[in-house]
């Protein structure tokens, strides 16, 4: 099971790391963290996270993931990055996003007429595209071999749901276990439809 | 608002990176990743992220954090690490772990006596110290400075609790939007007390 994640400057640390955690318990799985080039890239805070492959080292993969953050809109650009996504998902069994990284997904021209989802921040400009985005605030999306994730932390929700798909309930729910994933947020404000007035209204203005 | 997060080989990514999601956000943040030596370290299934900074150049920190992984087990007898912990812990304003990092924080000295927690497979081993360990499945507990919270996801609800204690609930709520924290694992069995017989069973075998 080879799982290629896609790694670029400004990215956000738990976009990978939530479902790295859930797909690198995957029995059997390998991960292969690319880069356009073999270096540390930086997320939005300073973490270093090596990457140990260039695109062309690795052209197939189980597994394509693509995670997002502020660096997305840089790299949408990058037609190196575009082809590479393109041609990992010609033979991938599954091509998945959290977060903005859907927006890397409907670039290359994958999300093309299909039902898609994004961080809440991030709707509009995916609906920029050719695409269905999902009107509700779901965990993540599936539309063929594609699954995309809302913000941030959906990832681990995602993973945990294409871990069930690829090697049944029984081992997604021992990695559930493992990671002790129960989780109970202080607040109940993780939606923009769950949160105060006041909390949207500032982080509009920031 | 200075950030410590201890790094060491074989850690649990997410037992790092939750919290890191969330306390990054805090305003004012500088996180400072800390290692024995200045290099990236290997997770237990290969992903290598860099320590910045030796133990002797960080000695003071507004939040310290202990991450937990396999590898603690072998840096529980590492005296150079039990000593800058128990230095840093001296100005701390928190002392707070994930997971088994709990376990480093007892081998310091910090839990004596006091109410603590970690990932529940690795209580009986923290009820060895001189410590009180809480009996259900706490996503964190608090006891004075000090925040031990349950296993590998539970760091996120930690660091949002932390969040409000340090900057108030309004930071904690915006963090929490920005990272779209409205969790809804695919199954109902994080913790041994809702998993099914044989999902914990099986755990017990591997």
């Amino acid at each position: 099971m080879k799982i290629a994640i896609f790694l670029f400057d400004n990215y956000t640390a738990l976009d990978v790391i939530g479902p790295y955690e859930v797909l690198s318990k995957l029995p059997g799985a390998q991960i292969f963290i690319v880069g356009t080039e073999k270096k540390p890239y930086t997320d939005s805070h300073g973490l270093k996270i090596f990457a140990e492959y260039t695109l062309n080292e690795v052209e197939h993969a189980d597994i394509l993931l693509i995670p997002g953050g502020f660096g997305i809109d840089y790299i949408l650009k990058n037609q190196e990055v575009i082809a590479w996504i393109q041609k990992v998902d010609l033979t991938s069994a599954w091509t998945v996003s959290v977060c903005a990284g859907s927006l890397l997904l409907a670039e290359a021209g994958l999300l093309k007429g299909k039902m898609c989802t994004s961080h809440w921040g991030r709707k509009k400009q995916l609906r920029s595209y050719d695409v269905m985005v999902a009107e509700g605030y779901e965990r993540y999306v599936k539309d063929g071999k594609i699954i995309t994730s809302a913000g941030v932390s959906a990832g681990i929700d995602m993973a945990l749901y294409l871990v069930s798909l690829i090697a049944g309930d029984k081992t997604a729910k021992i990695i559930q276990l493992a990671m002790e994933y129960d989780p109970k947020p202080p607040f109940n404000c993780g939606t923009p439809d769950k949160a105060p007035k006041e909390i949207l209204e500032s982080m509009k203005r920031s």
